[in-house]
Formats: C-alpha cells, sequence, structure tokens
C-alpha cells in the first residue's frame, strides 16, 4: 500500500475556472491487483484541451468525473508492477492522474529510453503537441512553397511546432501570440516571417492586411473567437482550416447572438476540419520519423514552462487558459 | 443584323432585390465577326448563385456588370455562325444573355442532342444542378448506408437530386423546404423519409430532433443561417457538410452580431467545406455516366417550374430568392 497525493476535480466550472475546482486529497492506493503497475510521476503536461473535460458537454472524450482524480499525459516511473509488460525502474508515458502515484492497468502506457532526450520533450516536442502540430500541418494545411499560413497562439505547444513545419515547407508563416515576448521568440528562435500580439492589438483585420498582404491559405488555429474571425475573413480560395483548438471560446459563456455566416465557405471553396490526433495514432511512426529527425538535426527549436510541484498544477492550469504560459507547459512532480 | 432584348442589371441590390435592379432593352446585335455565334435563347435556368453575382463581393465569379446583360445557363439555337464548331440549327447549351439573342464567342458552348430529353432538361436533372448534387454527395457528403444526410431546400433543383442520391446510398435522408406541397413531394415522390415546412416550424431544432434522432452524419447545405445553425449543433463526430449554398444569407445585410462559436468543430471532427462544381468540371463525365442513366431507368425524380417569357424573369427570379419556385426554376423564351 502506497500514500499518494492527488488532486481531484472538487466543483464544475461555470465561466472560468477557479482554485475551488480542485481539491488536494491524500489517499492510500489499495495494493497492486494482477496486471496493475504502479507509476510515480516525474511530468504532468497541461494542455488545454482539459477545459472542455471539466464540463459535461456532448465531447469527444468523457468529462473527468467529479471527486475523481484529473488526468493528463504523463511520464513517470514504474515502481512496482504485476503487468509482465512493466518491470521496477521502467519509464513510461501514457495518461495519469494529477497525482503523485497512479495505480495503473497498463492500457495506452508505454515504455520510453529515459537516455533518448529530457524527459519533458517527451510531453511535448516528441509528443502529442507535436504530432498534433504535425498532423494539423502535414494532413489539413498542406502549405505549398510561397502561400501564407497563419497559426494563432504562435507560441504555444502545438503552434510552435506548426509554425516551424511551415515554414520548413516553405510558406510565409504569421502567427499571434499574447506577449511580446512570446512574438519576438516566435520570429528569433521560431522564424515566424512575423508574429503580433493580440493582447495589445485590438484590430486583428488591420494588422493581418498588413502582415499577409496575400491573403491567407491555411490557417491552424488553436483559439476561435475573434481571431478566428479575422482570419477566416481573409482566407484565399482554396484556403483550409486545420480546427485543432478554440481557447478563447472555452470559458466564455455568451451564447453566440446569431447564426454565423457561412457563405464565405463556398465562395472561396474553403474546407475547415476538425482534427483530435488521438484519432489518428496509426500515423504516430510517421510522424516520429519526420518530427523525431528534425529535433535530432536542431531545425526545431522548442521552448516549455516548467512548474514545480504538483501543488502547483490548478493555478499553472488556470494560467494556461490565459494565455500566461511560454510554450509547453509542464508541471515536475517531486 | 439581328434585333434582340435583353435584360440588363439597372442597379445593384442593397438587400432584397428590387424590380428596379432589372432594365429590358432592345438592342440590335452587330454583325458576326469571325469565330462568333448567334443564339437563339430557348430556356433559361435561374439559379440562386446569380444574386450574390449582382453585387460587388469578393467572389468566385466576376459581378454582372452594371448596364450589361445578366447571364445564366441556357439552352439555344443556333441561328447563324462563323465559328466551324456550329453551325444553323444546332442546339446548344452554356452561358448566354439574359436575352432573346446572344452574340457569342464560342467559348464554353457545347452541342447537345434536342432528342435525348426534354430541352429544360439539360439545365436541371442532367445539368449543372444535378452535376452540383452529385459532386456534394459523392465527394463530400459521402453518405454510409444507415447514416442520416440533411438536405436543406430538400425540392430545390440541386437539393432534390442530393436528397435522392443520398437515399439511393441507403441514407436515412431528412430534409426541409418552404411549402406543405414541396414537402409531401419530397416524401412521396423523391423518396426523402421526412421532410419538414421550415416557413411553420419555428423551432428548427426540435424538429431535427425529432427527425433525426441519432443525430447528422451528413449536411448537403444550401440555405445557411438558423437552418444550418440547429443542423449544425446535431452533427455527429466525423460528420461532413458540403457547403454548396447559403441562400438565407444572400439579402441578409444584418452583421454577425459576434464571432462564430467553431470548437464544436474540433470536438466533433466536423468536415465544412464548401465547393463551386465549375472547378470540377474533369468528372462531368462520371457524373453524366451514373446520374445519366439513374434517369433513364427512371430512378430520379424532377420537379421543375417553368415561366414562360424573358419579361417575367426578374420577377421569378426575386420569386425563387423567397423560395417560391417548386423545383428547377426556368424560362421559356419564345
Amino acid at each position: 500500500m502506497t500514500d499518494a497525493v492527488q488532486i481531484v476535480l472538487a466543483k464544475r466550472p461555470a465561466g472560468d475556472v477557479t482554485a475551488d475546482c480542485f481539491r488536494e486529497e491524500k489517499v492510500t492506493l489499495p495494493v497492486l491487483a494482477d496486471g496493475e503497475v504502479l507509476v510515480r510521476s516525474r511530468f504532468l503536461s497541461l494542455d488545454p484541451y482539459m477545459r472542455p473535460r471539466m464540463t459535461e458537454l456532448r465531447s469527444y472524450t468523457p468529462p473527468f468525473e467529479l471527486g475523481k482524480p484529473l488526468t493528463g499525459g504523463s511520464v513517470g516511473e514504474v515502481v512496482d508492477s504485476k503487468n509482465p509488460r512493466f518491470a521496477k525502474g521502467d519509464t513510461v508515458i501514457g495518461m495519469l492522474n494529477w497525482a503523485s502515484h497512479t495505480l495503473h492497468d497498463g492500457k495506452g502506457l508505454r515504455k520510453i529510453d529515459p537516455a533518448l532526450a529530457p524527459l519533458s520533450a517527451h510531453l511535448g516536442v516528441l509528443g502529442m503537441p507535436s504530432f498534433t502540430a504535425w498532423y494539423g500541418i502535414r494532413h489539413i494545411c498542406k502549405p505549398k512553397a510561397g502561400e501564407t499560413v497563419f497559426v494563432s497562439a504562435a507560441t504555444g505547444a502545438v503552434g510552435q511546432v506548426a509554425g516551424q513545419l511551415a515554414k520548413l515547407a516553405g510558406a510565409r508563416v504569421v502567427g499571434c501570440a499574447g506577449g511580446e515576448d512570446k512574438c519576438a521568440w516566435a520570429v528569433r528562435e521560431a522564424g515566424y516571417d512575423a508574429c503580433f500580439n493580440h493582447k495589445t492589438e485590438h484590430d486583428v483585420g488591420a494588422v493581418l492586411d498588413k502582415l499577409c498582404p496575400q491573403g491567407i491559405d491555411a490557417d491552424f488555429e488553436n483559439v476561435g473567437g475573434r481571431i478566428f474571425h479575422a482570419v477566416f475573413e481573409r482566407l484565399n480560395n482554396f484556403g483550409r482550416v486545420a480546427f485543432c483548438g478554440a481557447i478563447s471560446e472555452y470559458q466564455d459563456q455568451t451564447p453566440m447572438a446569431g447564426p454565423p455566416k457561412m457563405f464565405t465557405i463556398v465562395q472561396r471553396r474553403l474546407t475547415l476540419q476538425g482534427f483530435i490526433v488521438s484519432d489518428h495514432i496509426a500515423l504516430m511512426a510517421d510522424f516520429v520519423n519526420e518530427v523525431g529527425g528534425l529535433v535530432k538535426e536542431g531545425k526545431l527549436k522548442s521552448r516549455e514552462t516548467v512548474v514545480d510541484g504538483l501543488a502547483g498544477a490548478p493555478a499553472a492550469f488556470m494560467g494556461l487558459l490565459k494565455g500566461e504560459n511560454f510554450g509547453k507547459l509542464v508541471v515536475r512532480i517531486a
């Protein structure tokens, strides 16, 4: 029996997530049953998609359960195992609880080589966010040399990779981010042609007209709301939108004032496609081949924010939803 | 030299098209130059896409020019030719003026066999509207047996074919139309499983919940606005929308009150794809093979409204935009 600390969903948020949506608990985990494995968490990934899971929406993943630990992509170490696939000391990646320790049935858990890269990279530039960026760029946006690609949340865990992959494909890449420091990093390190600060630029349309004089051929969409609206109006004929997320809408309780006007989709023969990377696990090997190679050759920059200690996860997550992180947000668990 | 009657664009509409947007003119056409052909119109097709062409929108087709004749898909008879591809007496199809006679350079004009089908059918069930329906169903909606397909403007020139093709693919097909007579025809003749009257059903969401208990897998969208909005909310995971038109938006001057909420596209991995059939002319032979065969076997019903006389075209077009036609709308030109 092991003592664990875990964070449970205490309340479903209405609008902004607040601290009282979370509760830290000390629990004693039961002894391992056959097939189970006990994992001590080392890094927990915090991602915007967790916000919709906190509510009872009809969604692609079941909502988090009230009174149960939240879960997230994590890297950890096997401390005990009754599962023949795992041995004590293995480093593993998978969905673990927001917790010091998780009792896991082994499904979806896989071993990784801790010598390959820093552990947190498996949750970022070598992990799901990067796979998400790769899928959206390669399979939906399909940028051609000379085209203009827009990436909202340009320096986020997904956006920073999407922008760089579009750039490597020869596109002009323009993004937006919430802060001058992020915009400067996007241009200097990630190679964006331009990046504007959506916190200070109130006329998004005007800045897009200036930065994307040839219009926009593909949009890697993470934000939704007014930024998407302005981008949508500037999409060229045969434009593609890879709809990865819509973070500006997650906490917005305002009902839509009227039905959206959609004729532009016809006029310009647009394709708007929503996707969730877990539907495309079969392509993981292609991703690893391509992006793993780029990382090894130093052709893909990445930036992360590390928060120390599980207790800081709720505040870090609330900050993420307000864009306070810079790059991939992970929690280091002692 | 030939005397012709033609209808020109006298004024661009703001909001509803009004009678003073049109002007009938008598003109004397110049003598034929080399390569030209003089065509006497027999049938003129009136279609909703003409409405956006009356304004100066950034659009896929250049706007109609002020003071110049409007044009439309037409069937006519060659009365004189200095083009080696056409001889006097040929029956031809192509874009002609809203006019008794058109002087044409021959581009995009092609001969048809008048014995094959009634002339107006080449503008409907054997023509562009039907090709449009076929493209949207086969290449975007891709209905599978047991899925639910929704068709707005269910008995329009395009919708009536789209619904029947979806039905032949084994889908449950639900539509809406503006009138009890149209809805009855959709169910009895075109084989829709259900069709509701959007002029009397004010709670579109509730009626969709009743008629589409399994949700909606594909939407062949002709209407936009509140009907699309309700359909969109009921799309299943991996739903497809073939965006063919948005007639409810064409005359609506209300600006969008706020940015559309788009997260549903991600959650349900939707694909919204706008298309214009003229981009896909290369597939015309596939369409003719499949749909021509169905028409010959009597497996595809069609319904049309014929208006007599060019002078009636403006009023018929204004009625089309309000849904007053029943099926394909054509003008017979004396």
